[in-house]
């Protein structure tokens, strides 16, 4: 089969290589979309994210839909033929973490396109059964690749503790606050502002659940007051000042990657008892994604804004350059020639 | 001015009394809509519901909406003119439910239209400044009115811990399981179901918030699968269903009002670890209520089905028996000759 | 080896079997002791509990503990020797109410000495090695074998919410009503008050926690005021009456089996909204127990009344029928002659 | 009557008032017993804490305890001669805050030795009868006034979200952190770790619930692995590290004042999911604090190191840079000579 392989900073391509056979609880997936995140770019670019360091050929891409086409001994044939969108994660469903409910947070964590665990840019992929979730009709192959940022944002809200006639301020309107700013308004808030120091990114926030925007280069957000501030920016200054728009006993949560450390207004979250917290992938979200999108409630198909074949990764892999991209789509031929 | 003045069973008659004066903490409001609730009816047919007995003259109405036209001394002058909404209480702010942020649970409450408390049937009611909550103009009077069994069904999908994507079972499709299916919808729920024997309150389910109405007398409703069942209908075998239908750690809401004893299935409440619990009353919806008809996610003007002016408060009491009928509401001149 | 195997009810011997082979992710324990419960005694005297009937033979036993002799092939091999306490259950991590950390509610779950699943009433038994909790030396094997009817007091006690400075009733001074009241003084509550008719028990609860014994034949516990009450008893009056004595806001856990279904106070649960839910079995507690056990926060040890071998467990069956008995426990050698 | 007067940094003097007359639903109050806490020594020194400048006149001492002398209209008069606890707050209970059970933050507060707002160290204050907390025989006078730092304990811990068998790490072990370690232990915590400095402050924390205590400069207290961090030392330093010592999906509580803002590793509360949030003051804590002390699950008293009479108030605001000092308390007489 085709994969696409980076084997260093900026140096990827098309290999040859075996397709995968399924472990007794794996199905094999022939892959169809595949979603380009902001950390495939980043791996693609610096070779690295932190810690984690692409030291040997690793694929890329952890977004991604596809239809079943063989199981593992203990996976029911049945499910070959689905549709499914890939929960691209293998946790210990045995650590202590998992057992609590919260096996995004196992310390065993295997996770697609984080070295050395290759992701699915690739025409095939295994996973375990039960993270191949089957996709109703009524959802394409391209938005089923994007229940993985669509979970990030549920997780986000879920963690904003959002419920209908809340207020929240996202900052950051890229793909991730522009998902999140849908979820929002989906669990009913009523007041979603989202800042951008972008014009075209305010543009689509106003497009995708925003019911304000706002510029901060021009407005103060602390003047905002708010249930919840969401972070997808990453950015220290949007972060310090949405904890100041966040009202008493409101919530902060942080999901935008950037500095690893910076300071944050200790005594403004001690004085208004602010609870904030992180937000690392999520779990059990892939029901609750597909609720959403089948409601009409997230539109995910609108953020996809180009699409390549998998012999042109590197141009997805930029496309996040061109004015006006949300988000890249690789996408696989539906019917094999075979 | 005119109050509409229950003495005894069918016994009802507008009555001349003295213009009330507010209390240092409360406002006087001219009253422009009062919504008719089954309780009111109750009271009216039986002198009675359960403890509470009428043992002298009582103004009925507890969902009401009005105009600020005077106020007390500790109360900003400013209120005078703002149309509001009425939440008919009056706990004691002390109290260790009250404290606590359950206001409704407060053993001192006093409550518009319980004997011995006065109802909003009247030209004027005095309440306090905190519980007149202004209304803006995109609201109408009868809407604000019916704020009050809004946040009845706010009250119970909270409890139902209704979330984006959750399935709903509610049994009874009179107001509150109308107002309640809508109120499911807004906080995410993607199924809503609704049973009902009678076929002309199936069709109103439909036109309010279920995504599919169930006739339980064709219809095993104990075959479904749902995360909640909310009950608005006060009958044992409709509570018996339901509970049957809850999937394990779901959650069972009691609202409507029948028998004080009938029996529950123990053994499927603590083989599921099902949660069962009741609604009394509410704590903190007003500012929700408002968010919620506000962005459109609620449609209580629609539901008023009959008016009637304050002579004729017994037609509007009777009014449930007209075929069709959802909500009536006893309207008053929103402008004085005075 | 031998097993205690039950072919009927009344009909239990010890057969000759082959030991059991562990899988490559469990461990297989040489047994030390294993508590007797009420359902093992249910099981022998009548060959069934409600729906689940024994319809082959069977080896009772659910609460014991042992000594890691040989691990599959995935378990680490350091584990041998290990002296453990064995949570008796193999749910499937796989499903959705494992992924969301109630794997007691997985309806795949396989339980030990629940038809068709063999307990451990046998020299070995294996299980997952995630499942077989080390002890430390502190604790003995008894105590060990006890933790299963401590987690039912700790997942009951965490159900009811109690916290320090709670009140709490318990109905029953069985084997779980005793654990439970310990529990319920380990995690705070000043006032821990034990109904049961009979005196000896009533002594019992006064040695194992409870702050106050009360004979409901002689004082109406429904005048009493509790923040929470758990039911050990099984009995329909008194969890009528334990409800009547929950002040609003408060909780109702019904732990005791008995008949499946009964009139409860139903306008007791709305007007207070009482929040009330069964206990199945527990999740993630045996962590806990430890820490207990280790801290002398609860006392297992002493709840000891009798002691069996392997060859007498039909009396050990039959030991509840004792006066003074609390807890009868199958204790095999230590050392093996082999 | 005779209180103490600090009109600017370091001049503090006795002077003679009026004896103030309780509002209608108030009591007066003859102080018994002052605790000195920081933020007391903090006013005398500075003038100042952070935006709070003392410009006035102004009356320190917030923890107090007395006996009931008189009270207002609406009180019952039974209350005279009721040895009482001051909840040193007077919220507007009409605040949406205070109606959400969260009075501690409403921004209405009125809080006793909080510029402009006088505090108790003189002969008689009044407060809101139901601040006014009646405390039984068992219980000191200094343990009355202790409830107050006692409340931050238990508000700390409650946030924290340490139930049996939790670890914790707390740092500083200052009066706050000793009767915080105390608390955590009430409540189950079974492996209770004070960092300090100070090596006699250490031995205090092992006096006071420390189940070990640790100097942070010569163990690594990142190394350690904890359900949760509570930071009583204001210390910068202590909580980066504090925060490095939680493991996955725990709670991190910051309690002591210092800085406003100082950088925290912020992925290290991403990608752990850490809950991130402050202590200010509290609610709904005194029948908690009651209900501790009289079980001695708490002990107060053995913290007073110090007493002074109110002529010596600046002796006790100089206290703590006495050794081995922990509370120093104000103590008046009982009994009056009037």
């Amino acid at each position: 089969m085709a994969a696409s392989v980076l084997s260093g900073p900026k140096e990827i391509r098309l290999e040859e290589r075996r397709v995968p056979t399924p472990a007794s609880d794996e199905v094999l997936i022939r892959v169809t979309a595949v979603g380009v995140c902001g950390s495939d770019a980043h791996y693609y670019r610096e070779g690295r994210i932190g810690d984690h360091v692409v030291t040997g050929p690793l694929v890329l891409g952890h977004e991604a839909a596809g239809i079943v086409v063989a199981v593992g001994a203990d996976v029911d044939p049945g499910r070959v033929g689905q549709r499914v969108s890939i929960e691209p994660q293998r946790p210990d469903p045995t650590s202590a973490q998992s057992r609590a409910g919260r096996y995004n947070l196992c310390p065993a964590m295997e996770f697609f396109a984080t070295p050395p665990i290759d992701g699915a840019l690739a025409e095939y992929v295994v996973i375990q059964s039960v993270f191949a979730h089957s996709v109703p009709d009524e959802i394409s192959d391209e938005a089923a690749a994007l229940f993985e940022p669509l979970s990030v944002g549920i997780a986000s809200v879920q963690k904003a503790r959002i419920s209908p006639g809340s207020s929240v301020l996202i900052a950051g309107a890229g793909p991730v606050g522009l998902v999140t700013a849908q979820v929002a308004r989906a669990f009913g808030a009523t007041e979603v502002i989202v800042s951008d120091i972008d014009e075209s990114r305010r543009a689509n926030a106003s497009t995708f659940g925003a019911t304000r925007v706002v510029d901060p280069a021009v407005e103060d957000t602390r003047a905002l007051d708010v249930d919840a501030f969401i972070d997808a920016s990453g950015a220290p200054r949007a972060v310090v000042d949405g904890i100041h728009a966040v009202r008493p006993a409101g919530t902060v949560v942080l999901v935008g990657m950037g500095a690893s450390d910076y300071p944050l207004p200790i005594s403004v979250i001690q004085n208004r008892e602010l609870i904030v917290t992180g937000v690392f992938r999520y779990a059990n979200t892939w029901p609750i994604a597909r609720e959403l999108v089948l409601a009409g409630l997230v539109d995910l198909d609108a953020m996809v804004t180009a699409r390549f074949d998998l012999a042109h990764v590197e141009d997805a892999l930029n496309a996040d350059r061109t004015p006006g991209s949300i988000k890249a789509v690789v996408t696989l031929p539906k019917e094999t020639n075979a």
